[in-house]
């Protein structure tokens, strides 16, 4: 469901009801192609944190199907390639990682080698001809934009500007020390829906009374079908402090509500008080940061009927290593919401494929639904 | 193989030979879709006994690749749904049964509520606006018919006549007790065929004596080829009682003839003397009645060259009661008969892929596989 | 690697960079489905071997994609059938091997029976009719020839002058005794590639330092990335006899280089030193006849990315009888090279996949891959 709205000045429900996307949009594959095509492939996209990129290897990742290669020089530069060699379309890394033996990026079939910007530089055994040039030779680049330790690149020759892109401008990790923090466990889900259903899904939470009753007792405001205060009648901006909070006694997203380890130093009483914070970056995932630790959860979308979710939880390395720590009291609660999200979007999945269905209707309360199918919309016109 | 056909006036027997089906009509996946809607979802398709359903439970089926919902209400009136919630299209009946708390169908995500008539009566925590009417928004109806105990429902909004249906508005059943039959054993195949090659096999007899050496024994006449006495060479109207029936000294389909309880009391001598009277309804499926028992076989497409069979076989309660009833003396026979059936279909789904073969020829005996042929040819043209 | 290019007079290098085939030709579905017609279904494709044929058994083979049988008759001839009865489609022969009980071939479904020159003879319990003649129903008949000992099936009616289809008139192999050898050992691996990236492999020998440590060691001139003398640069004609041979004191690929019995006795003087003589037959395998055993190589398309490799070790019965004969040296060198190349093969498929990547170039050393892919372009022009 979706926590990541703050209350805004003025209601922010609907006036009216909208219709939803076109239920084919959701799995048939020439549109699935297409959003891989016109949304994936354009936008920046969450390929992991800087911190967990050890220098002077080759990382394969999986960006809209395609496969790419991360690799951190010796400067802590990163650049990011298409994982295939000019010459006759071999892959250049075969494993989750490969380890470099030199400062250049070897092709294993016939020993092409490329220097760590992408240059063409070696090309053994070979014959020169004239209408050959080494230097039109070289890798397929991939841009690549750092922001709060996390690694965005983006397939598009012509990306969008990243401090517009969805969130990506946001200043609402700022008192978290992002670049620092040290992965201190990782959760991996195979969902059976859509990669949209799972944003729709974090987009309201008239869901939550019925599939969380614990976060709906963790986060009070759930539980009247509200993700945030400005959602309730007569609601004015001067109720403002009385944004969508933790219950009383709790301070972050943990079986008993208890912090897991020291909070963090820099923050604001509010963001103190409120216990949490979302960032939202579409389509490639979202952020929410506690007092005490992050959770970083990621999307990939990988059939028109299948996503792959991952979640990371980042610690302060000094909590990880505190005596005592129990990392289950903090990985349970946000897993077993996930857990119930993952389920609810897999039934949404099953159900919209009946065709007498078409589309749906939204509620005034689905207003970031709307927000989100509008900008799928945008990016598909 | 098919036992239904009953002697009739003047020989059946083709004067010509016809040609097949095209051959890529059992295996283009475009042409199976195209059956789908002509035929699957235009006709009659049984999903059950009504005895099978409880009240006040959602049962899940699936007809042509829909999913559906029946409930029974309090009162024994049958409805049928699209198993799809109007909201934002989420299945409403998440497993094989759902008990029903209360006389609403609940959806599992947002909680909207239809009565069991479909009407949308509840949307929770959702604000009203002058563009949505629940009335306009109830579930997805879908017709239903009840037969001899059969449920049966049709896709369509225009049902074709059920009593005109092929074999519905038959009264061959009528002095079997159908209603009040309990099932006693189910038999379910995966058969790697395309569902009209079940139905070509069922229609002739000319591979009885190489396939079922069991049941040629058991039914003399299918030891010649022949389905019934009317095909045999010189037969007049006269010979009409000596026509498809058992051998001496067998009741009924078990292992060693006997029947396995007391036999139905209201049978004519005929249907007594001839052991087996089939009705058979296309696309579906058929029964055969016994004296003493009657097996329902049901069919479900599931992809072109994918089909499902589940065989039911129906008793008075007394019989299932009965000490010392033995079930398998009864099962074992149609079994054996239904995998014999079911290898000669998959041999001819394999064989007729080959590219050299577009399509083959109908022999005189072949008149109900020519039936059936022009029956389908009749529903796609 | 492709170890078949013999020494020829004047260097056989490029002198240009030529493209190579589009990277779509090797995944793309459609033109896979245009490769198996255009190519497959066209050409002679090596199904086996004349003395693996027992008389009187149906074997079932396949051949793009196509069920065939194979049958030789008493009197030693052979001929090839598509897998399918000309009545309603099934197949005749449901195992890898049918033993016949007479001289005909009997369809398992309704029996009509075949003799075996596929002429139809029995159709058991049909009537006749006018419009349905024998004659004219026989059984789908396929090429047949025959060469060194191994069966060649051509799906087309019109198929290519075999004596002049790629290196099948060639006499490179009249000094083995083709037909007398007795298989001693058959490895199998089902590739992850295109086959056409498995002749591109076996067409050039840059490849052969990175991939083939041990091979570069026994043909030394590969460790060079050559794959005959003529490639070295200053290279004259008269150093013909300075060709491809196998290290000293190397007799033949095994792990030792030792032999593993009696050398063939009509073996030239060049045969003998060179140690292998390799003959490759577009697009369905190659032979390597080596001085005391041959090694016959076929392909299998099974799927735009998966191939089916099968690699035969022949030898003189009497070796395989003889006291102290050590199959696994000899066939753990080439197995050892294949699962190489296959490895390559496969890391090359994933890479070309990239949609970055639409096609390469080809040095000047890949001239034979060059060939290889002009004889694939004009198949499909």
């Amino acid at each position: 469901m979706n926590q990541h709205a703050q209350p805004r000045s003025g209601s922010p429900l609907l006036d009216h009801s909208p219709e939803t996307l076109p239920a084919a949009w959701y799995y048939d594959p020439e549109h699935f192609a297409l959003e891989m095509k016109r949304i994936w492939a354009r936008q920046w996209v969450n390929v992991g944190r800087v911190k967990d990129l050890a220098p002077m290897v080759l990382k394969r990742i999986e960006v809209a199907g395609e496969s790419l290669i991360l690799v951190k020089d010796a400067d802590g530069g990163i650049n990011c390639f298409h994982n295939v060699c000019r010459h006759r379309g071999s892959e250049l890394c075969r494993q989750a990682e490969t380890k470099l033996k030199s400062r250049l990026i070897t092709c294993p079939y016939h020993a092409w080698s490329y220097d760590l910007s992408g240059r063409l530089v070696r090309t053994p055994f070979v014959s020169d001809t004239d209408d050959f040039d080494k230097a039109e030779h070289g890798l397929f680049k991939v841009n690549v934009k750092l922001w709060n330790g996390l690694i965005f690149v983006c397939l598009s020759g012509n990306p969008p500007d990243f401090a517009k892109a969805p969130d990506l401008g946001s200043h609402a990790l700022d008192n978290w020390p992002m670049d620092d923090l040290v992965t201190g466990h990782v959760f991996v889900k195979d969902m059976a829906c859509n990669w949209k259903i799972f944003w729709e899904n974090y987009n309201e939470c008239l869901h939550c009374p019925g599939i969380h009753p614990e976060l709906s007792e963790m986060v009070p405001i759930y539980s009247k079908g509200y993700m945030a205060a400005n959602e309730a009648p007569g609601w004015t901006p001067e109720d403002h402090e009385q944004g969508t909070v933790l219950k009383a006694g709790a301070r972050t997203w943990s079986m008993d509500g208890t912090a897991c380890g020291p909070e963090f130093p820099n923050l604001s009483p509010h963001e103190r008080e409120r216990g949490q914070t979302f960032v939202t970056f579409y389509p490639t995932g979202y952020v929410v940061a506690h007092v005490d630790y992050v959770r970083v959860v990621t999307l990939r979308p990988v059939g028109p009927e299948r996503t792959e979710l991952r979640a990371e939880w980042l610690f302060p390395e000094q909590t990880l290593k505190s005596p005592g720590f129990d990392l289950g009291k903090v990985t349970d609660f946000a897993t077993m919401v996930m857990l119930q999200d993952g389920a609810a979007c897999e039934m949404n999945q099953r159900g919209l494929k009946s065709s007498a269905y078409s589309g749906g209707r939204l509620m005034p309360q689905e207003f970031d639904v709307h927000g989100f199918q509008n900008w799928v919309r945008r990016q598909l016109a």
